[in-house]
Formats: C-alpha cells, sequence, structure tokens
C-alpha cells in the first residue's frame, strides 16, 4: 500500500490546491494532507479553521485524510508509515525553493521521497497570498476558490455575518 | 497496483540513471524502463545494446522490466495500464523542458500524471551527453557510470577489444 | 497610427501563435507578421507554404498584413515605419532567449522597442516543434493547431492525399 | 488611441523607471503612471511625497499623467478606457513574478492585455530597495536616481536640512 | 598579493561556508571574511558571537582574517586593499540575486570584481535559515554545521545551559 | 602565483570576451587563454585563425598567453599548474549549462576551482553565434567585435577581399 503525505499551508485552500489533491489521491492508495501550523508564521485562519475546511472539501474522497502538524513533515511522514512526500509545482516560479526543500528533507529522512506533480496551468497562478491580496482589495475571487472559502474570506476580510 | 513508466534515451545508462531507478522502483509496485528509439536521432549505441545494457543492470530489481519503443511515450503507458511517467529532473537545468513534456503528454492523454523526482546532487551533472564528450576526449569516467558501460564506452570510442 | 511587427517562423502556425496574434491586432492599429525565410535553417513547409497558411488564417483580421522576410528583422521594421517588435513568451521556458533577442535589436536599431505579451497559460506547450514531432509519431494534434494546418501536416508527413 | 497604465510604487522613482516611462510615452498615445498605494505596506515617502517627485520628473512628457490608486490596478486600467498594462522586466530576475501577476490581472480582467518592456541593462540593478539600502549606508546614489530624488532620500535618511 | 573579501551573514557559520572558505583560502593570498552587522535585521546571534565561531572555525586557516562590518561592503575591500569579492552560488537558486549584487557593487566601486564560486552541491541545501527552521522544530542538524555551531543553536532555541 | 585558465572557442573574439579578459589579466598573475579545438564542431575560424586573431587583440597584456587545445580542458590547467578556471557568466542565461560544466571538471579534478566573472551588461547580448548570424544578414556589427574580427568577418562572409 502505497501512503504520501501532501503537505501546506492551505490558507486558505484554493481550487488549485484541490486539483492537485484530487490527482494525487488517484494515483496513491492513501492520501495524507498535512496542514501545517508554525509558531511564527502569521494565518489568515487558524488552524482549526484551516483543517475544517479541508475536511469539508475533501469529504467525497474517501483515501485522503487531513491533519493539523506543527512539527517537522518527516516526523509525520514517518509516524504514516509513508515512502513519500507530494508537492505541486507550478512551472519554474517555485521549482528553485522547492528542489531546495526536498534535498533538505532528504537529508534529515534519506529513505523518504520527495516527488513533484506540475500544477495544471489552468491554476497555476491560484497562490493563497495573491488571492487574499485580491480579497482585500474587493476583487472577484469566485473562480479561484470553492465557494465555502470564497465566504469564509468574505466574512474575515470585510466582517460580514 | 501502481504502475510507473520511465522513459528515456539511456545513450548510455548512467550512475544517475540507476540511482532514479533505484529509488522509483523503491515506491511502485512495478516499474517499466521504456527505452526510446527514435529514427530522426542519432544514437551512440543501438537500441538492442542500451536494452542489453540496462537489462543487465536492473537485473536484480524484481520489479523492473525494460523496453524499446519507438512510438509515443503515452501510447506505452496505456498498452502496460501505467498510471504515472516518472521523470528526474536536476535542479532548475532542465525544469523548463520537463514540464513542457509533462504538459504536452497531459494534453495527449489527461488521464496520465507525470511526476518528478528530484537527481540526488551527487548525480547531477552526469549527463550522458556530457560522459559521451569526456570519454571521447580521454577523460576518466569510471565514477559516473556502471562498470559495465565504462567498458562499452572504451571499446565504442577507442576501438579496443 | 501605432504598426508593431510580430516575426517568427510560423512553421507551421499553431493555436499559440493565433491566439497571440489575435490579441495583439487588437492592441495595435497595424499588425504585420513576418515569416523569417532564413536559407541556412530547415524548414518543414516552404516559405510561399507557409505565407499561403498563414494568410487564409488572418483572413478576418483586417489590420494584420503576413510577409516573407530573409534579411534582418529590424530592416522590415524600419521599412514599415513600425515602432515596435512583439514576441510572444511562455512562462520563464524561452524568456532568457527573448531578452536576449530584443537587446540585440536594440544594439542594432535603438530607436525600435521588442514588447513581450506572455502567452496564455492554454497555449504554452504548443511549440511548433513538439507538434511535429507529435504528427510524426502518429499523435493527435486537432486541439493543436487550426484544421487546414492538421490537415497539411498529415499530407505532409503521411504523404496521404 | 491607444492608451496604457504603467503602475508601480515608486518609492522612489529611479533613473530606471524613469527610462521605462520615457519609452513607453513614445509608444503609446497616453500613459498613465499609477502609483501604488497599499495600507499594508510600509513606503519611505508617503503617496503624496511620491506624486509630487513624479509629477516634477515627467513634466516635460505631454502624453504622461500621475496618479495615487489604492485599489486593483485592472479597476484603474477600466477606469480610465486603457487596454494594456505595461511592466518592466528586468533578464529573468523578476520574470517569474511578473508573469503570475500578469496571469492574475488576465483572470480578474480577461479584457486587459499586460505587456512586458525589457529593462534596459544599463538600468537593471537599479532596484528601488537597493538603491534605499546603499543610501542608508551612505553609499553614492547620484547616478541612479534623479537629482531631486537624491536630494529628498538625503533629508529623509540622514534628517539634514 | 591577491586579497579576496568574502562577505556574508553568517548567522550561524554552515558547514557550506566553512566548504567555500576552505576552497577561496585555497586561491588567495589572503581571505577576509566580513561578518554583515545590518541594524534593519535581525539576527538570532549577535555579531560578537557570530565574530567568535567564525574566528573559531578558522583558527586553522593562516590566510583568514574575520571581520565585523556595518558599512557598505566596498567600503571595506577599498580599506583593505582588496581585488575581489567572493561569493559562493548554489546552482541557479540565487544567482539572479547574485548577479545584481555585484553589478551593483560595481555601479559602486567599478575597480572591484565580484567572483563567484559555485557551491559544492553537498552542501548546497544548507542555507543558514533554513537550518535554524530545522534546529527549531527539534530536527537533528549535526550534520549541516560544525558541533560548536550546533551547541550553541542549541542552547539558544532550546535554553539548556 | 595565482595562475589562472579562461577557455572559450572565441569564434571569433568578441568585446565581449576582450572585456572579461582584461578585467581577469587584471586579477591573476598570469592568465591562459585556450582556444578550444573540437573536431566534432564546425568553426567559422580554423584554430589558427583563431589563434592569430586573438594574440593580436591581447597584444598588450604582458600577463596573458593564447593556446590551441583539443583535449580536456582540466588537462591544460594541471599542465600548466593553474589553480582557476575562469568563466564569464551572462545573468542567468548561461548559468545552468556553466555550473553543470563546473561540476563536471570538479568531478574529473577535484584539485581544480571555477569560478565565474559576471558579464559587464554592456556586453551580456554580444554571443559569438549571435554576431555570426547578424553579419551574415548584413546587420552592422562594428560595435560588437573589435576592428580586424569586424575586417575578417567581412572578407570570410561577403568573399571581399
Amino acid at each position: 500500500m502505497l501512503i504520501a503525505v501532501l503537505p501546506g499551508s492551505f490558507d486558505p485552500p484554493t481550487n488549485g490546491h484541490l486539483n492537485l489533491i484530487y490527482r494525487a489521491s488517484g494515483i496513491f492508495d492513501k492520501l495524507h494532507l498535512v496542514i501545517a501550523v508554525n509558531q511564527r508564521k502569521e494565518y489568515l485562519f487558524s488552524g482549526d479553521e484551516r483543517l475544517g475546511l479541508m475536511e469539508d472539501l475533501v469529504r467525497d474522497c474517501d483515501n485522503v485524510e487531513v491533519h493539523l502538524w506543527d512539527r517537522l513533515i518527516v516526523e509525520f511522514v514517518r509516524e504514516v508509515g509513508a515512502k513519500v512526500i507530494v508537492r505541486g509545482v507550478r512551472a519554474l516560479a517555485d521549482f528553485g525553493y522547492e528542489f531546495e526543500l526536498a534535498m533538505t528533507n532528504q537529508t534529515l529522512s534519506p529513505e523518504i521521497e520527495t516527488i513533484f506533480m506540475p500544477t495544471d496551468p489552468k491554476y497555476f497562478v491560484l497562490r493563497s497570498s495573491a488571492i487574499k491580496e485580491i480579497a482585500m482589495l474587493g476583487g472577484n475571487i469566485t473562480s479561484m476558490v470553492p465557494k465555502i472559502v470564497a465566504d469564509m474570506l468574505d466574512k474575515r476580510l470585510n466582517g460580514t455575518n
């Protein structure tokens, strides 16, 4: 049984994340989504909020499980007995960073492999940080994130209820 | 059962190829190595020679099979019922090309995924073409390719027997 | 009146080329397509064939004119009194080359500006050379090029009539 | 009439910005410079100061107008009826980011085109942030920015006058 | 006598830094390590701590001297009569930034040359910031930094004594 | 005494090459220019012609010597007792290739260091191959190469005497 781990901040989850998750869940027997909680980073949504959103969004994927994690990713990978870490890469834009991260994780745990899945070009500009920026400036993000995320962003940023 | 296809020219196979093959064969249930035979390209070793070398080199990997192929890779993938194509990527150096190839294959066969495995930095300069160039100029390539490949290169380039 | 020149090999024209041409013709008052004829390069289609295809494809664009040219592009630009050269760029993949070409043209003719238009991600893998390769291997290219180009490729490569 | 919008922080304007502005104002019938005011960013010079500096610097360009703007750039583009956003790109160094920004703007407003103009190599290291850093450390920046900017930087950073 | 200057934050020094320093000290007659102290940046270790660590680490290199510096690097270079600034570059990952920095320094002091030494692939993921991140999350960094640095990181981050 | 080797095809030498040579000869005690002669490559100028041109061009540099070489560069480096290979790099455009070449040479001869000198932006589009292409199309290259090279190119390409 081939188990994979897909880590990220998912602050918030985007349509690009979902596309990657669906594709990865079609390849691996089991896919663990790991939502990073890093005390030195600021998030728009709390760990629990991101967990709730993600669990809603992958409800129909039987082989996907969602987790919060505040330690090294390689430790999570070992705990669930996974062999691979999956990362989406968008053209060259973030490959340099991803390659370095993969090498760092290999230094920490040589038995764990990182594999990259290319982002579908349709989604490759949907960076969470850009989407938040657009939402703050009042732009229309309904084509970029799932509806429950758009609603939650709207509430958070514009205080409407 | 997760079946993967790893295509390449392997003209000749290098230590970098073998590292990638061993790592990929540890992830997937079955790994098909596909040696490309393209009539418009010139190879130093014939398809049969490359097939022979590669079969020797992966003799101990029970879940690896080697094939010659002269059509589109996606057709091979469909024929063996595989889900993924595996490609090694070395830092940024060849990512642009690989990304484009992956997108092209996705256009041809949307149900097939390409995944990238980062090349171990130890091996990332071992491009087949550079190794042939060095061997032609009389350089020492014994740390770059398996012994049977070094011997065959020596015979081919220097006519010794 | 703002006149622009869009040079290329167009061997053959692709859907990506057409997307770029339509967008550029919507910006500039007049757009000259310049089909390069370089005696040291091998083309699949002759200059006249490429001219014929392109004229067919842009028949409905009133402000677009098609030309063959075998000298420096900057000389064409001067002859038609244009101010700018337009080039499509696909992510980072070909930006390095395009930037260098732009600087070279600026060295030759400081009064001419090169501007880049980003390729629509939907089209960014449609490189003419890859399409020819796929067609030669019998792949389906009908989503990549206009119908008259697909037919002509089929005739040329498979000798059917 | 072809109207273009050139957005930026211009904190402060550099000789590289001016080179780009002069070249763009020579291409388009009308050029709107849009000085971004983003409440979540820290600037060395206030919006009004940057507006004042820029208005001084382009006083002789009849077809250039300067504006402050704190909303999405695409909204400004629509308000003035422009067709294109102009961005300077320096070699590969910032192309990845610019490409992504262009795609994001296209998602928000498909009818607006972003075009890139390559930075003249003479100016391509004149990043506003580097110039401020150098000025803070007492370096000589008189070749990097217009005189009124150098004076204002000196006053701001060294409290003279 | 060829004098070179190797500047950096060294917060803290890594095995990658040491590899670069040993190699550079083998090339140049004299090598000055310059530890940047920038009041607008936050460091984990104070200037004096970094100075102390580095002096310990290069104690056996006769032609290496360590300095703290809070002004422009080019001023230090001039003060010690050096001709070159040495910088390590890791694949493409940081070349863009380094190139820009080199050009900026050349603008400030045309007589000073910056030269790049490629980072040994073995070390190229050992970025100080990544190592601190890993150490904070409890990861094992003993293969990434010299022992005195690992001990000091442990004390600083975990308050053990 | 610090001896450096600067290899290249120099087919033909450009103003960019000369700029690099002057700068490198100002750093090192002795600089060997090595003109590669590779039987599998086609050159416009023969090895002897390139040698003659280069010797003319560096006649005034007392510490520069010119050589033809048809074996591995690292062997030349060892024969003259040099420590370093110098290569010019133009922005990101050729860094990937240069990095790989440096690593390959380090694999062949760990005691030899490759250092990169950034190309002056003024010269970074002056690739020999582009200059030949322009000259063949009748473009004006007098600002790109020394006069004796321009004359020789003219004679070679246009058969004038």
